[in-house]
Order: C-alpha cells, then sequence, then structure tokens
C-alpha cells in the first residue's frame, strides 16, 4: 500500500513549509523555495497599437534602456527563474523596486499580497496545476506594473500566457489599444482562469474515489481521501487569498487603474469567487468521502457476519445432533430403532429448513 | 447496484464545472453550455394599458424597430436560446449592452449576478428544477431592462412564465398598468417561487430515505446520501448569490426602480430568506442521514451478533459434553451406567435453560 | 417501529413547506396553509383607564364604526381566523392596511416579519407548542397597531392571551393606562414566554432519550433522535428571526413606541436571546446524542462479542480433545490406560482455569 | 450505572430552565428560582479612608438612613437572599431602581446584563461553582452602584468577597481611597478570578476522562462524556455574555468610571477573554473525548475478534480432522496403519504450527 | 501504554491554568509561573551607529543611570528572569511604568497584549518551542519601549535573538542606524519567524502519525491524536492574539512608529497570518486523522471477519458430516459400503471446492 502513496510523505510537505531562517534579515533578498537549475532569463514584448517588438534574453542595462528610451512602447518585462536574487535585486533597484517586494518576489512560499505604492502596483498570486506525475505545483507569480512597463516574476516558463502572448502579436481583442493596466488584468485572468482547470481535475479525482468506494470499499483507502483533503486545503490557501485582493483591486483608487479596466477587474472578481465557491462545495464532499467509505466498510461487515452467522447457527446444532449419537452410552434406545438414522436424518432436514425460513423472515438474505 | 445510480457518475459534474477555454479573451462573447439544437427564437410582447401586440418570431431588425419607434408600448423581448452567440451579439451591439453583460449572458455557468448602469440593469440568475428524469437542471436566466423594454434571456423554452403571459394578456393585477420595472419584478418573483416546488422536490427525498433507513437501513445506500449532498450543495450554490443580490436590489436607489415596487422586491427577499433558511435545513438533516445510516447498520449487526452469540453459546458446551461422551476409552464408568444417557440430556436440558435464563436476564431476547 | 413513529412522515413536511401556487398574483390576498373548518371570529375590546366594553363576534362595519367613533378608547380588535380572506381583505381595505401586509398575514407559512409603514406597524411571528398528541405546532400570528387600535389575527383560537384580557379586565399593572404600544409589547411578550414552556417540552424530550440511551441503546432508535434534530431545527427557523425583528424594534425610532415602553422592549430582547441560546444548546445537545446512541451500541457489541469469544475460546479447544479420543484408530495407547478418562478431564479442567485465568488478567469479566 | 449518574436527570435540568409563569406582568418582580429557607440579611459596610463602620443586618430604613445623612462615606450594602421579593422592592423603591431591575435581580434565570442609567449602573452576572457533591451551581449575582453607594445582591452567602473585605478592612491596596466604581470592579474582578477555579476543575474532570479512556475505555462511559459536554456548555451559556458586557464597560463613556478605573477594567476584559477562550478549548477537546472512546472501543473489540479468529482457525480445522476418524465406516484404511494414530497427530501439529506462522507474518499477535 | 505518554497527565495542564490566586489585589505584582532558580540578569546593549557598548549583569541603578545619561545611545535592556517581582516593580517604578503593565509581565500565562501608552509602547507575546524532551513550551515574553531604550523581559535565556545581536555588532542591515522601534520590530520578528520552526515540528508530527496509521493503526493510539490536537489548540490559543495584535500595530497611529518601520510591520503581519493559516490547516488534518485511525481499524477488524468466517464457512459443515457417520446407528447403511469412506472425502472436497469458489466470487480474498 505504502508504493502506491509515496507522495503523503514527502511532496505535500512542500505546501506547507517556509524554509526557517534563523538569521533572515529584514529586506535583505533571499530566494526561498526548491532549488532549480534552469538559468534566468529575461524576455521583453514592447508594443503599442502600430507595432510589436521583442527582445528576447535580454540583459538587465538593455531592459532599463528600453523602459527609459522607449515610451511609446508599453513594455512587458517577463522576468523567469526568481531564484538568481543578484539579478532580481539588480533590476530591482535600478527600476526602484522597494526591498521588500523584491524579498516577496524572492520568497516563493509568500502568500497571495496585493502592495499599491504611489507610482506603481505590485500583485503575487500563485498558479497552481497538476504536473504529469500528478502532483500539485504552486508556482509563485509576481506581478509589477506602473504607467509604462509590466514585469512578471516566474519561477519557471509557462505556457500559461502563451495565449496572451498571441493576442498581442495578432492584434486580437483590445489589448494592443489599452494601457499596462489592461495586460496586467488579462495576466491574472490568465491565471485564474487556469484555476478552472484545476477544479476540473479535483473534480474527476473525487469522483474517481467516489466510484471506487461505491463499488468496494477495499479499492480505495483512507490515505487517499486524506490525500485529497490536504490537497483541497492546500489549493484552498493558495487561491483564498486571491479573491480578497482581487476585491481590494476592485474598490480600490489607485490612478492606474483605468476606469474602462474596472469593469474587467468587476468580471474577474466574479471567475475567483466561482472559483472559491467551488473549492468550498469540493471540501465539504470531500469530508463526506470518509464517512462514505466508513459506511461501505460497515455494509461489508454486515455481509460477512451474516454469512458466518447463517453457516454457524445452522450446522452448530446439527453438529450437536450427530454428536449425541456418536455417545458411547451402553443404552441408547434410539440407536436400536430400525429407521433411527433416518428419522434423525429427518430432524436434522426439518430443523435446518426451519431455520431457513427464519432468516428468510429476518430478511438475512 | 451501480445501475441504479449512474446519475453520480455524470450529469452531476456539469454542475461544477465551467468549460475551460484556454484562449477566451475578455469580452469576446463566448457561448458555455451544453450543445443544443433548438433554434433561437425571439418573441416580443408590446402592451400597456390597453392593449397587447404579440410578435413571435421576430428578426433583430424588428425588434429594434419596435423598441425605437413604439414608445407608448413597453416590451417584453424573450430571446430563447443563448447558444447563438451571433444573433446574440448582434441584439446586444443595437441595443448598446456592456459586451461583458453578454458575455455573462452567453456563460451558462455564470454565477447570479447584478450590474446596474446607468441607463440599464442586468441581472442574472438560475432556474432550477428536476427533468422528467429526475436529473437536476439548472437554466441560466438573463434579464435586461431599462425604461421601454425588458429582455428575458433563457437557454431554451420554459412554462415558467405562463403564468405572467396570461397576466399581462388578462389584465389580471397591476401588471398591464406598471412600468418596466414591475415586470422585471414579476419574472425575477416566478423563478423564485418555482424555487417551492424544488424545495418540495427535496423534502420529498430526504422523507423517502428516511423512511427506508428506519425500516432498512440495506434498502438505502451511502451513494444515496451522497448524491443528495451533491444535489442540496449545487442548489445552494445556485440559490445563495441570489439572496444577496436581491437585498442589493431592495436597498438600490437606482432610478429604474419605482418607490412601489420596492414593497415588492421587499417581499420578494423574504421569500428568497425563506427558500435559503429552508436549504440550510435540509443541507443539516442530510448530513445527519449518514448518521442515521451507521446508526441503523449497526443496530443491524447487534442483532445479527446476538443470534451467532446465542447459538453458539447454547450448542458449543452441548457439542462438547456430546463429544466426552464419544471417546472410546477402555474405561469410562459414566457409559455403563443404564440410565446414564437420560441422565446427559437431563443435564444438557439444564445447562441450555440456564443459558436462556441468562441471555433472557441480558435483555438479549 | 414504524407504528411508533408515524410523524416523522407527514405532520414534519409541514414545517418545511409553502404551497406551491403556479399563479400566484403579487398582493392578491391568498390563504396559503391547512384547512380549517373553524368560524372567523372578530371580538372588541375597548378599555380606557376608566372602562372596559366587549363586542365579541363584530361584523367588521361595527368594527370600523367603534374604531372612528370611540376616540377615548383603545381597540384591541382580535381577528380569529385568518383563512376568510374576503373578510380579511375588506377590514384591510377598510382600514387603510397595506394588501402585501395583508398577504403576509394570510399566508401562514410567512416567516417573522416586522414592517413599520409610516402611520402603523405590523408584526408577524409564530406561536409554537405541542398538541395534546405531541405534534409541534406552529401558528402564524400577525399584528398590526396604530395610535388607537391593535389588531391581532390568529390562525385560531388560544389561550395564550387570556392572561392579558384579565389584566385588562382587572387592570392589573400598567396596562389600563399606557397606550397600544404597551399592549402590542404584551402580547408579543405572551408569545415569548410561552416559547419556554416549548423549551422545557424540548428538555424533558432530551433528557428522557439521554435516560433511555445510557440504560438501554435498544430502547432508543436513530429515528427518534432525527426527529428531535428535525423538530428543534423547525423551532429554531421559526424563532430566530423573531430575534432579530426585536432588535429591530428596540433600535426603532417609530413615533408609535413611547419612551418608557422601550425598557420593556429590550427586556423583551433579552428573553429571547435566552431563548435562542438555549435553543441553540440543546441543538448541541442532540447532535450528541447521536454519538452517545452509537457509543452505546458499541459497548453492548462489544459486551456480545466477548461472551461469545469467550465460550468459543473455553469449549472449542475442550471439543477437540474430546475429538481425539473419539478417533478409532486400532492402536491409540492412552485408551487403554485405566485411568486416561480421568487424565483427560484433568487435562480439559486444567486448560479451562488457564484460559478463565487469562481472560480475567485482560479483565474480560 | 444509573447510580453513579443521578444528576444527568435531575440537577442540569435547572441550568436549562427558567420557570414558566403563565401570567407574569412584566415589571411586577417575582422571585424565579429555587425555594430557599435562609433569611434575607442586609449588611452594609461604611468606609472612606480614615473609617470603616460596619452594619451588619441592617434594616431597610437604616440603610436609607445610612446612604442619606453619611455622604462622607462610601456604603457598600450586601443584600443577601433576593429571595424576599417583599424586601428588594421596598429597597428598590426607596433608592429610586427602577422595577425591570428589581425583576432582573429577582430573576435568577436572568442572563448576564449591562443597564446604564443616567445616574446609577446595573450590572449582574453568575457565580459559579462546584459544590461540595460536585454540582455545578449557578448563582445569580447582581450588582447597582452610584456615586455613594454600591448594592451587591446575591441568592446566598459567600465567601468569594471575604478578600475584598479585609482590603477594605485592612486598608490593603488602593480600595479604600478609590470611589464606589473601583469597588464595582473590584468586586466583578472577584467573580471573575473566581472562574479560574472553575476552569481548573473543568481541566481536572477532562483528564480524568482522557486517562480513563485511554486506560480502558469500559470505565468511561458516554453519559460521563455527555455530562461533561453539558457543563462546559452550561458554563459557556453564563461566562459568555459577561465577555460582551465587560467589553461594553470598557468602552462606555458614562461619567461614573473614573478614568483611572478603566485600566483596570480593560485589565478585567483581558481576564475573560482568557476565561472564555479555555472554555472553547475544553469544548473542542471533550468534543473530541467521544472519538477517543469510539477509538478505545474499536480497538477492544478488534482484540476480542482477533482471540476468536485465531482460537477458531486453529481449532476447527483440528477438530474436523478429528471427527474424520472417528467415522464409523467398515472400511477406512488409515485406522488400520499402526503408527496412524500419531500421524494424524503430527498432521495436526503442523497445521497449528503454519496458522500460527500465517498469523505471526500477518501481525495479529 | 500510559508510561509513554505520561505527558497528558501533567505538562499539558500547565498551558491552560493560570495559578488561582484568591487574595490577588488588582495592580499588585505576583509572579504567576512554576518556580525557576535562575538568577534574575539584566544585560544591556547600548548602540548608535558609531559604537556598541556591552554592559552585562548590570544593577537597576546601573540601567536607570545609562538610560538618562547616555541619550546619544539606544539601549536594549535585556531583563532575564520575570520571576524576581522585587527587582521587576523597582526598574518599572524607576522608569514610571505603569504597575498593570509590570503584573501582565510577571503572570506568564497572560495572554498576548498590546498596549499603547502616551510615551511608551508595552507589547506581549510568547516564544514557542519543542524542548529536548519534545514537551510544547511556552515562554512569556515581554517588550517596553520609548524613543531612546527598549526592555525585553524574559522568562529565561534563550538563543531566538542571537541573530539580532550579531546584526548590531556586526553592523548588519539597518538596525543601527534606525530608531527603537526597528529593534522592537525586529524583536517581534524573530519570535514569529521561530513560529516556523514550531509548524515544521508539529507537520512533522502529524505526517509521523499519518504514515503509522497508514501502515498499521495499531503503532497508532487514539491518545497519541488527541496530544496532537491538544498541542495544535495550545499553540492557537498562544498565537492567534498575536495576529490580531500586529494587525493593530500596522494600523496605529502612535508615533514612536516610524513611517518607514510600518512597512515592515506589514510584512510581519504577512508572516503571522502565514502562521495562523497553517495552524487551522494542521488542525483541520489532524481532526481528519481521527477518522482516519477509525477506517484503518475497521479495514483490520474486516479482515479478521474475513479469515473466521472463511474458515468457519467451510470447515464447520465438514464437521457436520464427519459427526454424521460417527453415530453408532445400528443400521446405517452408507457405512458398509466399501468406497463409503471416500465418497464422503470426495463429498467433502467437493463442498469446500464449492465454498471456495463462492467467497472467489464474492471477492473476498
Amino acid at each position: 500500500m505504502r508504493k502506491t502513496l509515496p507522495s503523503l510523505k514527502h511532496p505535500k510537505r512542500l505546501s506547507f513549509k517556509r524554509k526557517p531562517i534563523q538569521n533572515q534579515i529584514p529586506g535583505k533578498i533571499t530566494y526561498v523555495g526548491e532549488g532549480t537549475s534552469e538559468d534566468t532569463v529575461i524576455n521583453v514584448i514592447s508594443y503599442n497599437e502600430e507595432k510589436v517588438i521583442y527582445n528576447n534574453n535580454c540583459s538587465i542595462e538593455k531592459v532599463l534602456d528600453l523602459v527609459t528610451h522607449e515610451p511609446q512602447f508599453k513594455h512587458w518585462i517577463n522576468f523567469i527563474g526568481v531564484h538568481d536574487v543578484e539579478k532580481l535585486s539588480k533590476l530591482g533597484s535600478l527600476l526602484n523596486i522597494h526591498p521588500l517586494v523584491l524579498e516577496d518576489i524572492a520568497n516563493t512560499k509568500q502568500r497571495p499580497k496585493l502592495d499599491e505604492f504611489e507610482d506603481y502596483v505590485f500583485f503575487a498570486l500563485k498558479m497552481i496545476y497538476h504536473n504529469e506525475t500528478d502532483l500539485l505545483i504552486k508556482n509563485h507569480f509576481g506581478l509589477v506594473f506602473n504607467k509604462s512597463y509590466i514585469i512578471s516574476f516566474q519561477q519557471s516558463h509557462d505556457i500559461i500566457f502563451n495565449s496572451i502572448r498571441e493576442r498581442i502579436h495578432n492584434k486580437v481583442g483590445r489589448i494592443r489599444i489599452r494601457n499596462t493596466d489592461y495586460l496586467f488584468y488579462a495576466l491574472i485572468d490568465a491565471v485564474v482562469d487556469n484555476y478552472y482547470n484545476l477544479l476540473e481535475t479535483i473534480e474527476e479525482k473525487i469522483q474517481d474515489l467516489e466510484e471506487r468506494i461505491i463499488e468496494d470499499a477495499s479499492k480505495a483507502s483512507t490515505s487517499e481521501i486524506q490525500l485529497l483533503k490536504r490537497e483541497i486545503l492546500s489549493i484552498r490557501k493558495a487561491v483564498f487569498p486571491a479573491k480578497e485582493l482581487i476585491n481590494k483591486l476592485q474598490i480600490s483608487k489607485h490612478p492606474l487603474y483605468d476606469k474602462s479596466t474596472k469593469a474587467y477587474i468587476a468580471d474577474l472578481y466574479d471567475h475567483i469567487l466561482q472559483v472559491t465557491e467551488n473549492i468550498d462545495i469540493y471540501r465539504e464532499i470531500v469530508w463526506g468521502l470518509m464517512d462514505m467509505y466508513m459506511g461501505s466498510l460497515s455494509i461489508k461487515m454486515n455481509e460477512v457476519m451474516k454469512v458466518l452467522t447463517i453457516m454457524s447457527t445452522i450446522f452448530i446444532p446439527l453438529t450437536f445432533l450427530a454428536g449425541i449419537y456418536g455417545m458411547n452410552f451402553d443404552y441408547m434406545p434410539e440407536l436400536n430403532i430400525k429407521s433411527g438414522y433416518f428419522i434423525v436424518w429427518g430432524i436434522m432436514i426439518l430443523m435446518t429448513a426451519l431455520l431457513i425460513f427464519y432468516f428468510r423472515k429476518k430478511k438475512w438474505f
């Protein structure tokens, strides 16, 4: 059994823990998270209504140059690999980002967060998905944007934003016309939309478990239910703060949000609300699975007990009767009756019939 | 067992899922929901105190014509079949409805919603009922109204509004005299009134389950209870947001709501409150059913065990005694006593009597 | 078992249901509730500090006459039998009561409600009691009062207000001196005071169940616990809105409430608070009963199993031993030993003693 | 078992009930509580910085005289025995206390309450303790104070305030210098401090139960757990309103509270907060006891079942084998083999060894 | 079993109890907590941007001297050993600290607290960790700071602040430049950071229990789960008030907090939020463990029952058959058939095969 559930031991642990750092100095940027061997990459997409320019694998100087000298473009700076603390703090200090913000970006165990500064806004949330080995992955994702650029900080490469890149490239919808706040909205929306896929995976897992429990409780196990509980709690913890933060966005009066974008953020809030409601419903359902499981086991037990009781109740008296006539007393008158043996058989068959009738009446089978 | 519960697998799934659309562009109207083969139909009822005119199967141009050139009428435009996104967006753009509203109308997985714009109001909620195969159906239903017309968007034909049509036709009550806000109220009220039928179905299902569990736990199953739980959670999710929204309606100061209509909306709020309170009561009761079920199984088990124990406890010692006198020792003095056999019978009957007395005293039967 | 619990099936249903009325027109007064054959009766008590005049079985015209031409009296109009919708709406329209209020009076499934109009106040709540067959009865009770009169609408005759009638008749306390708002308070207080009797009945039922479960779980049944749960939920639903409403009364600034009456209303709020707190405590206790029940069953089961195990464990090996010496092998040396039979008996007694000692050490009996 | 739990039946009932009084007139002072034979006693301690004067067993006239003619003293009037409604109402009317306050003092089932009048403050709470027979006693305790005196109304004599009397007598701390509001605070503080003793008793009861359940579930009983639940719910009900009220005291701007006393009240609030937090923790722990109990029973059951199964599984096949060679067929070749008997013994020992090996591998013992 | 769980009895008790002190006078400083034999020590670190001066084992006079005559330094006064009430009150009165604050410092059972006075701020919280014998230790920790100094009151020596001492010594980060409010923040941050270690220990305990339950329920015990529940409740009680207080700090407008420090406090709030969220998740998981445990026991029981039933069901009928032919009737025709014995064997093997086939079909093994 342990072989099929190795995940209970190790990977789940990650989701509830922040590496304890005894000497952590506040404001000192430190990477908190698993080790990674990917290189840090900075890609910049500069776009306006007429043109899109791609600068992949930029140096930080190039980024600064773009941001400073190309005000006619909006720049989407995609910083992939937040474990490179040096690059991160260099970029941060050149663009005047508060050290605590950079610390929050490098700390991949940071909970979702919204910080509105005078001239820029910081938003951190989680991309959550199941990887190919069905492990729940929570990737930390940070956004910093002001009037002219937006920086997205990621732990690793992701396909979640490809659709947005396409929309920019192909000038689909309003994305090229609108300001950076619309791109800001679009990126968060992509993350939240992805939560629907997560919900579906959870839904499927629940249904699979339910079906197996109904069919035969021994096909499921308590540890699977516990694992699912943990998964839901872990998702809940990552998603619920986002709800609150998007509501903050919605009612914020920060000048960076355009009035026309507000309608989209309201829509976004609606989506995250739907996600959180579903998570809570799944939670209740999974909590109920344990009861189903126990009920299923009890039914099985009852069935086993009935078989035992029926067999014992029928044969124990018969065996006793046979035992009686196996006694060696000198004088046992029945033994000498010629048809005695057959009379005993008759009595036995009668007893059996009566007991079967009794069990039938009790609806035991 | 699985044959009687196929519904656990498939149809329930629908209620918790929104089709994941990777490239969904915000504000782009996309139909989200099951496929349907019905044609989209637009029926318009134009009425005022004196007259009612019916325009069934209107073209969009006709609708626009009516709305623009017949200001002496109030127009109820019934748009059936929101899957026809093209017609929907054409109508929307001609009547100046915000694209996000149209998106919410076409997305049948959208949660209930109220959006008050300067010159019109959008309200979306769910019609919920059990279809003829006892499946829970949740139909998305959107309302848009302004001073001169009201548009109701439905997924398919419904009988729920027939009574309102009759009231308009027969000039029953105040509906012909009042403004569109009263019709707006009346349509929502019809949907909420229908929730009472839903509650009754749930009530009956609960009672049926309760009775079967009390009679014989094996007549019910844990999966039925789980199914009922899911159904209640699903209804709860669709109805509870409506409560909040109707409260918003109640305290809204939007000029489209007439003061006299406000009293009716307060009444409506009262109804939805009663519905939600009942749902929560059903929830508690259904959650308690599992305990009843387990208790019922335990009682049965106890009964089975008692039968086994009584039979074994009586006959095992007797069989032992018979076994003793079945031994073949050369010298067993009892065997030679003439009445030995009958003495053994006497001892056996005495033992049985004592054990029965003991069980009686313990109140085992 | 079903014979003792017929109530689970039918009467409970009533408390959770409102008759579904497809074509119900808002503001149209319709009686919702069980049929009744009692005649509608209107009794008026007109009183002031000096005099009390009784007008039993008044016509509506008489009521109007009294209210209009006898301003020196305060009039308590007791309308018994709200099923007579015609009389109700006639009285209502003559006294200028809003149609929605009349609808709420006639709908006996209406939840408790407070509506403060400019010149009168409407309050609806529930009288709850167990009838002689121990069924929970919830009677809808409506109050309308203004400066000069108070109308109490009841479903049927009740003894609950007799004490108030006596106090008016005998000039006990301040009731004759004070305004109608004091009578209004006194009537609500009488209803709330009666809830204490209800609590006591529930308390007794719980104690009875608890004692039976402790004594012998088989004397109670899961359905009784479920029934009690339902009863408490049903009471809770009827009483909790009242708490909220009395709080509203308490903080209301409506000119009809005299300042000196406010102290009494605060006191009333205190009482209803105590009632609701107790209901929630009963709820927790009843929810705990199921656990007690299951525990009680488990103890019983353990006991049964121990008896079975002890008997089997003692006698099965003995029977085996007897079986050994019942074998018919040609050469079994023990059989020829003279005292073999007695040695076997000795071994058997020794084995039994050892097993009994073992069970004693395990504290099985 | 019933003999050890008589308390479940009767005394608990008291704590959830208010005597139902059909004709109770609001504002009419009526004693609600158990009968008592103690005489009502009024003791007055008059003190200021220089002097303390004791007047035990005062008449009401004496009290009035003291209060009116000795303004240089602060008077602590201790009224013991609130069942003497006559004396109570006489004192009340002479000192101008509102009849509803007097009613609340005489009603010992009244929940904790704070009423701030223009020139005096009324506070009622509960002294709770276990009496010598381990019964939970809740004594109603009322305080009325103004600038010059404080009246404490008790149901019976109590040792809880002795320490305060000593502090007044011996001029310990600031009590003699400060105003009546400080004494008011000190009296409430004494009551709240006493709750800590209560918590400790509960803590000990829980630990005792826990230990017994762990050692052997049959040493505890479900009814004990239920009793403890009830006790905690009953305490909770008496203590929680006090928290809210002390918070009200804390934020109140009534001129009777001196600014310097406010710091002490804040401290008091801290204490009551700690008490309520602990009560909720005990609640969770006690609710968990039932699970422990059931788990403990299940473990025991498993153990019993294993013994039964092991014994049966070993001896039933052996008995069968012995039965085979006890058959009386004319031709059974094994019987004639000389060492047949010993071979059978060998087979039996082998079978037993294999089964024991199997159970060992399954870790059954 | 009791030997391995002695901790349930004694040490846990501490965490829920405050020593009951009958005569405790408010504002009189009394040590509440376990006895300790350590000496009270006062160490002062005086630092500014240029210099750090250490004064270990100061007298109170020295402290006063430093604070009064060295305004160019910020002083961190570390008072270790709050049980020395005399020293504590002397220091307190010399530095003008309110007696109630000193009482709260000496009462190690005090809940976390924030008190902002005009010219100083008092903050009390708990250091929590598992000691070397795995006991949960909660050390009370108080902070008082004003413009020029900060006093930290501890129960005993701790290594938790070593990192801060190092940062001061080595001028790491901003700590030497900033005001006392930054040190105040840094000390609280060190305590909160330490909670992460606590969380990890809890996480490990949960995982260890989970794994043991999954492997074999008998390796875990209900008392372990109960113990873990208690531990989490105890931690919860100590940590949750801190959340609220840090939020208060965050929104406080007290002039002692520098604006630049506010950002750090916001960060601190984020950390404590993460801690409390995790505690609640652990709570849910541990509460679920009991279910897992019961499920695990049930599975085991089912398995045991199946073995018993299979063995009994196979051998009881066979034994009966053997018993039949062991009877001593004079005329039993089968006995004389030559191959009778072998036919019986054949029948027995056939019966066994059928039963095995039946159990296979039922998937019992």
